[in-house]
Order: C-alpha cells, then sequence, then structure tokens
C-alpha cells in the first residue's frame, strides 16, 4: 500500500481534545459524529477522533493537580494493550474495543480515528505482561529510560523483532476495529521527554515512527497516520513525508492571536513540504465552544477576523483541518466559516508565501490542472492596513498567469466579484483580517 | 548538628564499585574490612561502603546487554524501602538489613557506608504501596517523570511533606543499621535525567539533597553525605557546602591516562571550594585490582608513575580518597602509596593552583596552623621534563614562607632530603611523574 | 527576470580554490579555461571561477600564519570596490577590471564567475570612502559589529538603501565586466561569525542575501548567485530558494572518506529541495591534483572507487558540479569520470533516497517525462558488500516503473547490459564503491 | 607587588557613567571630586573613574542611532595607545594625558581612576601604527577577529611577547599619568563578542587579564584592576582572584527592582568568593540623579525602601561601592545612606546567606577578630511581611554566636536598640525593605 494514498487531500474532521481534554465519552463522540454528518460531511468533513486517555479510569478527577494522573488504573488486555475504558465507553465491554463505536460512525458515512501514545503501558513492563506474537514479555519491550515528559502511562518500545511484534499485534488491534485514523503522540518532537546521553533528544520516537508505519503495511488496512505533538524538525522533513501523513508544525494551538501570528512564522517554513499524502499540520482550529475538560469552558477567544484569518491561512497552506469545538454548540457564524465551499477548495492546491513581515503576510496558490490562481492578504498588524501588490510583481511568483490583470478578482468569503482598476490589487484589511481571491 | 563536624578531615575509606560492580556480598565486604583494619587503618582509612544494587536479586547476570536490569526484583519492607538482597547478605534476614554487617565493620574499628538512589522504587508507586509516617502512598510520593537516565530503579521524590515523610523514614531505618556515611546517586548533577521543560536539568535533584539533609538532622545520627555522579555544578557550590560533606566533581573516574590529566582541570576550578566538611571529590582511586563485576578484571592501567601522581594530587588538592580496589589482593607497592604517612600528611591543608599549563602543574600549601610549606610539581606531559620554580615567585603565592629559600628540602615520597643550591627549585621529572616536598 | 531561468540545470564547472587558495594568476586561469574548452566543455562543463582574495597583494606569502594575511594592501576604487590585484591580473589594469579575463572566457565559449566576501571592505569605512549612488559614505553603510570569522577584509552592510546602493554598485561593475556567476561567501551560514545579542547567528547574512538577488535584478544582467559557506540551514530552505541558485549544504568539502560518508547524510536531509533553479550544493570536487596554495600539493587523497561514489552521489541528487583540480594535470581515468554522458545524464532528474544506513545507501531517480528510472547502489560500509533490492519494493518507491522487472539493466559507468534474473537486484560492491543502472 | 594589598577592603567611589554615558569632561570630574572630598571622603569614598570614551571626539553626538558612534575619530599617540579627548580634558593638552587631573584629584586626598576597553584601536592596526618597546607595528599585534560585540574601538589584542609589549607600554603610560585604578571593559565576560570556532566565547578575554595583570607588576605602581561587564563566570572565579581585584557579576545594573531582586541570586552563588583583594561586583549604585547622558535624566526609580535594600546587601555581601549619581545633585535623603557608618561597617567582613526563597532573604555575616554578628532582613516581595528567625537555628549557622539570645539588638540603620523577647527575632517589613542588627 502506498501510504500516500490514504489520505490524498489533508484530512478534515474533529478531535474530543479541544472540549472535553481527557474526559471524552461513548455518547458525547456519536453526538459529534451525528453533528458532522448532519452539517459538515458534504464539505469534506469526515473524521472523528477519540483523544487522549480513552483507556484510562476516571481521567480529569484530579484536574486540579494532574491532567493525566500518575500511576492510574489503566485498561488492558492480557498483551499489554490498552483497551477503551468500559465506565465512559460501555460498548466496549466484552472485549470488543471501539468496534461497535466504529461502526456506528462508519454507519453514518464518516471515518473513525483515535490517539495513542508512543509505547507500552508502564505498569505492563513491571508485571512482565505477556505480547503477542512473541515470546518476549513487556519488560524485555519497554525502555525504561524512553518516557514522555508530560504524560506517566507509557515507555517506549525497543527497535527490536520483539518491539515490531508489538506494534504489530496493536495495529492489528486497531484495524479489526475498524480504525481508520491513529493520531500518535509524544513521537513527532520528544523534546525534553527521552533520556538520551545528548540530553535533548527530540527525534528519540524515530525509530517509532517506522515501526509504526511499517505496522499499519503489515495489517493491510489503511490508516492515516498523524504524529504529534510538534514542533516537528525541519530537517526531518523527509523522514515524515516517508513515513507519515501529517507531523504537528507546532506544540498544541489554541485560541490566542500570538498563537496565530506565529503560525504565519511556521507555514513559511514549512510551504515546500505539502504535497498529497504529506501534510505539515497546524493543530486543532480551536473555533466554537471549548475548553470544557480544562474547566475553561468558553466560546473561542478569536475574533470572527481572526478566525477567518486561521481558516484562510489553513486552507492556502494546506494543513489538515481538525475542529476542536463541540460540535452540537456550533453557532451559525462559525458553522458559516467551515462550510465555505469556495475557501475549502484551496485546501488541495500548492501555494507559496510571496511574503512575510511584522504586519504583512500574502500567499497565493496554483491550481496546476486549471490554471487557475488563488492569491490572499493577511493583515497581522494590530491596526486596520491596507496592502497591496503590483500585477507584474504577482507575475514575477506565479507560473500560469496571464499578462494582463483582469478587470475583476472572485473574493473567496464573500463570494461577490471585486473590480480591479489598474495593475495593482490594493486592499484595507481590519486588525488581524484577511482576504483571499480567485483571481 | 553541624554536618561539618561528620567529616573534619576528607574521608578515606574503600568503596566496592570498582572490583565488584553491583555484585558484592557479604563475605567480601568482610574480607575487604578486615583487611583495612589490619593495613589500613593506622594510616587514616576508615569507611567500608557497599556500592549500588545491593537490593538487586541476581545482579550483573545479564551484564552483557544492561548494568542494571529493567524490571528486576528488588528486596523491599512494607514501606517502600529497599533492603539488602538476603541471597547475597544473609545476615539481613529476618528484617535485620545492614544492622549485622555494619555491626562487624564496627567491630573492626571501621565505619560503615551504604549506596543509595535518588528516590523511591517505581514499583512501589505502581503497587500504591505504604509510606511510613504519612497516609500518602508512594504514588503520591513519586514522580512519574523524575526518573535517572542510567539507572531503572527508581522515581524522584516529590518536594512535599510527604516527600520529606519518606526521606525521614529512610534515613532512620539507616541510623537503626548504623550506618555512618550515604553516597547517593543520580542527585550531584542529573543532567539528561530528568524532564523539565527546559530538557537539560542538571540539578533536578536539589530538593532531594535538602530533604535528605534534613533527614539526617532529623534521624540524630551524623552519617556522612556524599553526592554523586559529577560533574558537580560549579555555579550550586555554595548548596554542596551548605547541605553535604562531598560532592563529585566528574563523572565515573577510571584508569586512563586522559582522565586523570582531566582531573588538574577539575581540581583547578574547585581548589577554592575545599574547607572541613566540605569537599570536592575526584572519585574513587582506581589503583591494584579492578573490573571484575564489569567483566574486565584487570590491574590498574595507570604506571606506578601515575598512581603517584593520582595520590599526590588527591592528597594536596584535599579529595576524599576511596579505594576502589579489591583489598585483598593489593601488591606491596601499591600499598605503599597508600601508606606514605608524609602525602597523606598533606590532605587536610588549603591548597592552590600555582600553574596549570598543557604540559605542567604545580601546587603548594600551608599548614596554617605551624606555617610548614608543602610544593608539589607535576609532569602532564609525555616526555621527561624540567619543572622550575624561583623561590620569590613562590613567595608572591605563600604567605608564611621565609624570605630565604631553605638549604634544602624533604621529599615527601622517599622522605629524603634533597639539598637545594640557588634561589630555584628545579627537578626534572619522568612523564606523568611528580614530586612533593615540605619546604 | 526569473533567477530560476539563470541556471536551469545544476551548473557544472571549476573553481580555483583547491588547487591555488588564494593565490591564482590570470594566465592559470586562462590554462585551466582553454582546458575546460578543449577536453570538458562538450560534456556541459561550462563555468570558470576565481575564487577568494583576487584582490589582495601578496597572498599566501605568509601562508604559514594565515591563510588571510591580516590588514593587508587590498586593491579598491574610489566607491570602495574591490578590484583585481593587477600584479596577478596585468589585464585588469587600468580600471578594466575582470572584464578582458570575463572576455577571454567567453571567446571560448565558456561562463566566468567570481567570488566575493559579503560586505564592504574594513579599511573603506575606517577611512570612510565613497559609494557610488548615495551621499552615505563607507562608514555609514558598515556595520563595525559584523565581520566574517576567518576573513578579516570587509564587514557586514547594513539593510538600509544605502547598503542596498552600495550591493547596486557592486553588480552592476561586475555585470560591465561580465560576469556570469557569482559565489559569495560569508553569507549562507555565518554561524560564529556575526555578533548579535543571542550568540550563535547562522543567518545573519539573511538581508544581504535578499540585497544580492535585488542587486542582480537591479543590473540587469543573469547571474548565476551561489551562496557559501556551509552548511546551509534547512529551516531556511524556503529562503534560499527564494532569493539564490545554489547555497552549500557542507563546509569545506575535501578529499576525505568520512567527508564524502557524511555527504550522504546531508543528501538525505536536502533531497526534497532539489528544482530547476535552486540546488543544494555539496561543493567542489576534490578529484585530480589539489592543494598546491595550501603548502599540501598532491593528488586526491580519494582512491577510484571513492571518486566514483561521489560523481555518482553529486549526479543523483543533482548537486551543481564544480572541478577542484589543476585541469591541465588531469589524468586520463579521473579525466574519464568527469566525461561519462551516462553519468551526468543522470544530473537534472529528481532523486529520492530509498534508504540509508550505517553501511548502505540506495537512490533512485526518475526522467519524469520519459519516465526512465534510474537506481544507484552505494556501499559505505569498510568491506565488501551485496546490497540488494526486491522489484516490488522498489515499485513502492517509483511511479513510473512497470510490473515486471526487466531482463536486464544497463550499468551507468560501463555502458554495458547487466542481465537481472529474478524479482531482485542483487549486486556485490567493493569497500566505498557503487554502482548505478538505467533499469 | 601582591595585588590582594592594592585593596585591602572593597573599594569605595564614584563613576562617570550612570549619569555622563560617554560625555563627561574634566570639570565635571572635579566637580565631583570636589564634592567626594567635602561630603563622603570621611566616610571611606575614595576613588573617582572616568568611565568609556574619554578618548572620543564628539562622543554622544548620534546618541538616537548609537552610543558608541562608529569610525568615529579617536585620539592616539605615536604608539597606539589613547588619549583623553583635548576638547573635553583642557589640561590633557601636550601630550599630558591624564597627569593634570589625577594630580587634582590626589590633592583632594582621592583617588583617580579610567575605563579602558580591552585592545588596541582598529585604526592603529589598518594603518600599521607603531607600539612601544617591540618592532612589530600595530597589525601584527591586533587580532581581527576579537571585537568587542557592542563597542567598535578596538581589536583584541594577541597574546604574545609583542602583544606584552603592548600593554606594558600601555600601563607605564598610565602609572606616568598617575592613575589608581583601572576598569577594563569587554573583558570579564565577551560572550557572543568573540569569535571563536565554538560560537560563544564567554571568556576570550582570558590571556588580555593576565596580560594586564602582568602589566600592573611591570609599571611598579600598584593599581586596582576591575573587569567588566558581568555576568562573571563562576567557574573562572579562581582566575579572577588570581589576576584582578573585582569583576562585575552582573551586565549593567540600572534602577529597577527586577534587576537588583535578581543581585541576591548573584550574591547566592558568590557569596564564598569574597575576600581581602577578591571582589565580585554588583555594579554602580543607581542612586541620586542620572541618566543624562543617555537622553533621560532622572532621579533615581528606586524607591527608598529599595535604596536601603540595595546598600544594605551591597554592604553585607561585600561588593565594591561605586556611586553613579551626579554627586553635586545629591539630596539629603540619598545622601544619609551613603553616610551610614554603621551600614559602612558591614563592608569588610565574611557574610553567608542563611536562605532565600522567592520572597525573602536572610543573611548573616561575623567579624572575625571581635566575634561581633550582624544579621539582614530582606522582603523580596511585594507586600509587607513578616520575617523571622530562631536563634538556635542562627547559631547552627554562625560559629561565634553565644548560647542565649541577647535581650535587645542594634539596629544599624537607625542606631537604636530593638529589644528582643524571647528566643525568635521576628521583623515585619516593608514591601521591597530590608532591616539590619549588630546581634
Amino acid at each position: 500500500m502506498n501510504k500516500n494514498t490514504f489520505a490524498p487531500r489533508p484530512p478534515m474532521g474533529w478531535n474530543s481534545y479541544d472540549y472535553y481534554d481527557t474526559t471524552v465519552n461513548e455518547e458525547q463522540v456519536k453526538q459529534n459524529a451525528d453533528y458532522m454528518a448532519a452539517h459538515l460531511k458534504s464539505f469534506g468533513w469526515e473524521y472523528v477522533v477519540v483523544d487522549i486517555q480513552w483507556y484510562a479510569s476516571r481521567p480529569g478527577t484530579m484536574r486540579d493537580k494532574f491532567q493525566y494522573i500518575p500511576f492510574s488504573h489503566l485498561e488492558m488486555d492480557e498483551y499489554s494493550r490498552l483497551l477503551p475504558d468500559p465506565e465512559r465507553f460501555p460498548s466496549s465491554a466484552g472485549g470488543r474495543g471501539f468496534a461497535p463505536l466504529a461502526e456506528y460512525v462508519h454507519s453514518l458515512g464518516l471515518k473513525f480515528g483515535i490517539h495513542i501514545m508512543r509505547g507500552i503501558p508502564r505498569l505492563a513492563a513491571h508485571l512482565h505482561m505477556a505480547v503477542q506474537g512473541t515470546d518476549a514479555a513487556a519488560d524485555q519491550i519497554a525502555d525504561p529510560y524512553s518516557i514522555c515528559g508530560w504524560n506517566p502511562d507509557m515507555y517506549g518500545v525497543r527497535n527490536t523483532p520483539e518491539g515490531q511484534a508489538y506494534y504489530n499485534s496493536l495495529l492489528e488491534l486497531y484495524a479489526s476495529w475498524g480504525v481508520d485514523f491513529i493520531k500518535c503522540d509524544n513521537i513527532c518532537n520528544t523534546n525534553n521527554n527521552m533520556l538520551f546521553p545528548s540530553g535533548a533528544a527530540p527525534f528519540a520516537g524515530k525509530a517509532e515512527i517506522e515501526m509504526l508505519a511499517n505496522a499499519i503495511q503489515h495489517c493491510g488496512r489503511p490508516m492515516v497516520l498523524s504524529l504529534s505533538p510538534g514542533p516537528a524538525l525541519i530537517e526531518q522533513a523527509w523522514h515524515y513525508e516517508k513515513y507519515a501523513n501529517m507531523w504537528r508544525v507546532t506544540d498544541d494551538f489554541w485560541d490566542s492571536w500570538d498563537l496565530l501570528k506565529d503560525m504565519f512564522r511556521r507555514c513559511q517554513i514549512w510551504q515546500n513540504h505539502v504535497s498529497p499524502g504529506c501534510y505539515p499540520d497546524c493543530d486543532m482550529l480551536p473555533m466554537g465552544r471549548l475548553g470544557k475538560g480544562f474547566g475553561q469552558e468558553r466560546e473561542s477567544r478569536f475574533t470572527f477576523e481572526e478566525q477567518k484569518t486561521m481558516m484562510t491561512l489553513w486552507c492556502i497552506f494546506g494543513s489538515p483541518l481538525m475542529l476542536g469545538a463541540e460540535l452540537t454548540m456550533l453557532d451559525e457564524q462559525t458553522l458559516s466559516l467551515l462550510t465555505n465551499p469556495r475557501i475549502l477548495s484551496l485546501l488541495p492546491f500548492p501555494a507559496r508565501q510571496l511574503w512575510l513581515t511584522e504586519n504583512e503576510a500574502v500567499w497565493a496558490a496554483e491550481n496546476p490542472e486549471t490554471g487557475e490562481s488563488y492569491l490572499a492578504f493577511f493583515n497581522l498588524s494590530d491596526e486596520e492596513r491596507t496592502l497591496s501588490l503590483a500585477w507584474n510583481e504577482l507575475m514575477d511568483s506565479m507560473e500560469k498567469l496571464p499578462d494582463q490583470a483582469p478587470s475583476s478578482l472572485l473574493d473567496l468569503w464573500s463570494g461577490q466579484k471585486l473590480p480591479l482598476s489598474g495593475k495593482k490589487i490594493a486592499f484595507r484589511l481590519p486588525a488581524h483580517g484577511c482576504a483571499a481571491w480567485k483571481l
């Protein structure tokens, strides 16, 4: 299987983390899936992803002290594989795992994804539990020095045939459940998390990325492989592109303008690394209702202009789009940002940054087949600002642009024609605002 | 108790590590203690220290793959405290711990020391075992992100009253055994070993140093506190000096000239930090028979000249002296290096480096009470070399030196008078050799 | 002008540095140009590049102490621009600069290039000399804190309109001479060389790269822009690709196997960054006669196998090819490596590394127009070794490969057919050796 | 000469920088000296120090762009030595240098000091000017890669006999003028300023510190050697102590609470490194009238409580005391802080920090001869706060304290007796405030 065929376009979907933190349950997942099927699916949204600690018992009950309760009970099978917490995911009882929930999601015409931590449960190693497909027990597969810096559940897996057997057994189980998407954490950038002689070891998960990719090939089910957390290492771009489908270019992204502004710098660096099946990932879109599991339930702190800017950047850059909101609480205005077909149409085309300064960003994209061209202006300053670009300068950067400026542009957000007079595109934008056109 | 009174002079003794690695047993400890009492005690040697993993079952049996077997069986009491492996230390059976062995050592007029790892056993945390003196169980005291980079046995202890209770319970147990000396590992420099947001965290053991010092005060028995491994952090010199008795200025030191030559650079940096009760520690003296537990049994690779150089530097600098050799196999020549009263007499006096170059080191010391002065020349080059120093230059560096050069010097190694003609001390030394005089 | 059109294929040529260091003169340049025209031009070799310090008086005369004599006399015009040393380049007398030499090179059907250092001569700043096109004098354009860490001639130029005026005046002068290729030094990676608050400042030349690119556009003559030294910064790949034609991915490369083996790691990282007009640069090919100006005149220390490996890697990766040898002394065997049309035909096609291990590297390339595919095996170990690859594995990595393995391969080095039996390509290679085939 | 005898107590004086920046002139220096003689001298204040760029022509005239004008005119003698700018220091005309001004200061019973930059003027090197006492010209002595990161005037001097000759000639000239105190800049910590292969080179001035110390010995006049800027490197403490009299433990210190609070951390680290002739230097005291030369003329931004805290810390720690204020504008309250004999009496005694937390610092000192003990409390928090200490805890840290707490303490700031009841010293302090007592 060529892994690039698993996701020929940037994946679009929903992820439970931004609203639920570690606490999401089966009913909540189903409700969000229902909403997606009813309101978003026709625009391309399709993945429903259950994020971290679905295997943990009573997560979130010590939220003032710990996001992840140390040494708490984790549901496991006899082969050292984590299973859904039956209290929160009742359909998983009787060893059925996520199969019933996946089936439900599939029945809606959607795809089902889960989060995993790199490694094998620590307790399995201490108790010398079995591993399917090998005589080696978990203590021989686990590396006691390979831990995550922010989650206490797992030990890294040794890069040995026995370690590969563990990952094979894991992905076989997930495939049997019908999983379509794996978000693996503590693997894209493991900085500060692994114990290597050289101290910082940001790519200590390298071999486990390869073992995961091998295990997906081995199990025979196409599953999108998504790597977290970022920032991904630009010097390993070739490696992510070879083994994974998407990799986070940022640490956790939240609803703060500073983080959003900084994303332009990240997209600058990664702009040459977007291609079918290979997506630098700007992280979940923190729009709508957020933060309940974190004890900070709120509407997104982003203004409407900032949300447009975010959607426009993610789309023209070509990032996967994953919604962080509780979907059932989406208001109309937010929903309109997620269902604009003209903006979403930017997603698959190669784009380039024309410039990035303290106050401005300008991007352009081309549909290589039709030759249609697109342009986006971003006002990164805290005041109204006019951005402008001469047609001949634009021509230096685009291959298929006609020699003459057209008489109008199509505004992608509004769908209206914008008359263009002269050889210069100039536009006044509100603070943190943007505009995007088909040329 | 003023901790500086626990060790008014640099401690001198024997440590099991360099010969036995993790494998030493009770009989072997006793034999070394017997030898020390018979042959070394009268020269000031007194500590008998059992080094790492005395609590581990069958250590060393996977020596080709691991120095410390991951997830192996460790002997523990009900309060999450490690106990001697009863297979290797039969007298510890029945909950007596090291008390019988300590009593034996004391009966010889010697002192008894043990090695510990910073922290609480990992398994105790995973099994939620009890801790004496607090209702909190081990899972609440252990920090799952605080691990050692090279030993898999422990988790660091949280800096809380419950954490202090654990250390108090530990030191009370050791005090009840009659322990005189605690060598705590993974605490002096924890670089690469702890998981902090900033990556390298060389002083992640800071709070545990303070908890250990508090626990010693709390238990009421004077116990020398020795911190490993190095290199100690010079910017924390004030902290080591406030809480500990000795701290390693180097990573593990072995019988290699490169390491020995490098020690001159370390002594240069730490020379102003030696005072009663406060000793920068140059590590064990790898002389005599070494390496059996490592599968590399051998005589020390140091030449006789290098061994003299090592002894002279350790003594004039003021480092603790800990023998790494299997004492019962000491030959006469090595023994003579350990029992030269004139060289050992340098140990307690403050000293200063006069210069250090690629090829030479020169140190001087003064007995502040008698005003007697001492001088040492070291040839760090790989060829014979003459070192020289004018009397008036020496006077610039010494406070109590007479204006006139004496007519002879006392050679500390040979005990013979060396006639001095003129105003210059000049001496030809073999490669890697040294000379030391009383002026 | 679209700078990518200046060099639609990786440039091929000769550079004076590896043989002459700082000392090359006009006659020597001409002789090498003559040789190239006679023996190499028909295979695509075309650039003749005069490397560093062509403006310096009596360079190399203190070679035991300095490669670049501090504060020595540099030839300058009234506008603070360096001119060729008239003693070594007699045709430059009378203010004609390199125009006569460029004309000679052009007359042979070849192209002419020069090396420059980033910045403006230090002495011009201290003497407040004039700058063409602005009232600001050199002291206002030079940044006294922006110096090169290994060459004392220049100060960096401030990123101001006056600074741009200086670079414009410089490139206008070079264009008037007929220069086709600019190798700018101390600009691709300025690590340790610039004085920034943050210490290491590897990309302190960023603005000057942009000023150079602007100045080339301003002068109107297509000149290839080559940036040195490396290692280029992978996180700035997008910037090099936007402004320059080639950028060094390594510090100076010389005839040592360790450096050549390391180049595979560099090519791994940069493999996704080769496209028309954009070339990661593996540096000059140290084959043939080398080192005279360095006082180390010699034949290349590379074995014949290693030279084949180097040529094969440079060609399949797509690096520029610049000969370091004194061309007039090339022997037949070395010449044969430079004139193999089948190997050189790999140069323009996109390629990917299939794997890189301690002992092996395997690369594949495709001609996107014809669909022809190429494969190269490299034995990086120090012993004979068989590399092998199954046809179906190869198919996973190539897009246009037929389903069935062919019955033979074309050996690119020998031009002979190699029968292929079964579905596996397996080949035994000498230590450090390689093989390359058209599939 | 033993350099420790040059300054047996921490030097106290005035420095022109904090008020005048680069612009001070002869008349202003004299007025400050007059004031010191009249009002401060009897309390121990004695040094009058002319700070940076006394040799520069029209400094400060481009203050909006540059603190130090690049490539500006510097007054020099024929031997590449900087001389006072005759426009600002008229008495220096006719080659008399600072001799007349030094004589004036001496006539008041005070001592005279000057600031120098490490190195030799850049222009002298470019013009190949002469150096006294050697045939080598300045271009052979200057290192073109050794520059300061924030001042463009000098090149570092090579560590050669010719380089030593330059420093000897410099110190001979200063000695002939009657200089008593040399503050050398860009030498204590040269981080980011020197160009070494390893990038950061914070101790690139090491050899020049030794050359300066040698040159002072060579010239035969005791001159206090003060090293700037900080932060001094704790691992080089032994080196500063061997060659210099004072070394800055901080970058430039100004009137900001954050900087003052941070100084407690610096004093913590350096507390074991204060001894006669050896002083870690907390930098000038920014009290009174400041900032004119910087275009920010103002009264110190420190509150009165903060100024007391600063004076108390500097005195109990043992830092040199250098006034930054324009002395002639001192108000009575500020003057009272500088002339409290009880607080100033703390200056020469060894002290130790008892603790430092986010909110508190406590220090204690002893007069080793009389056994008198001192205690200081500092409230580092932003609110009123009670600090307390039990007498028996204090006894653990002090050697000569009586067993019984006295019935009263002497308040050092007020001179009044403070009754002490019970065994605990407890005191309520205002935010950022302090108290100090003789016990």
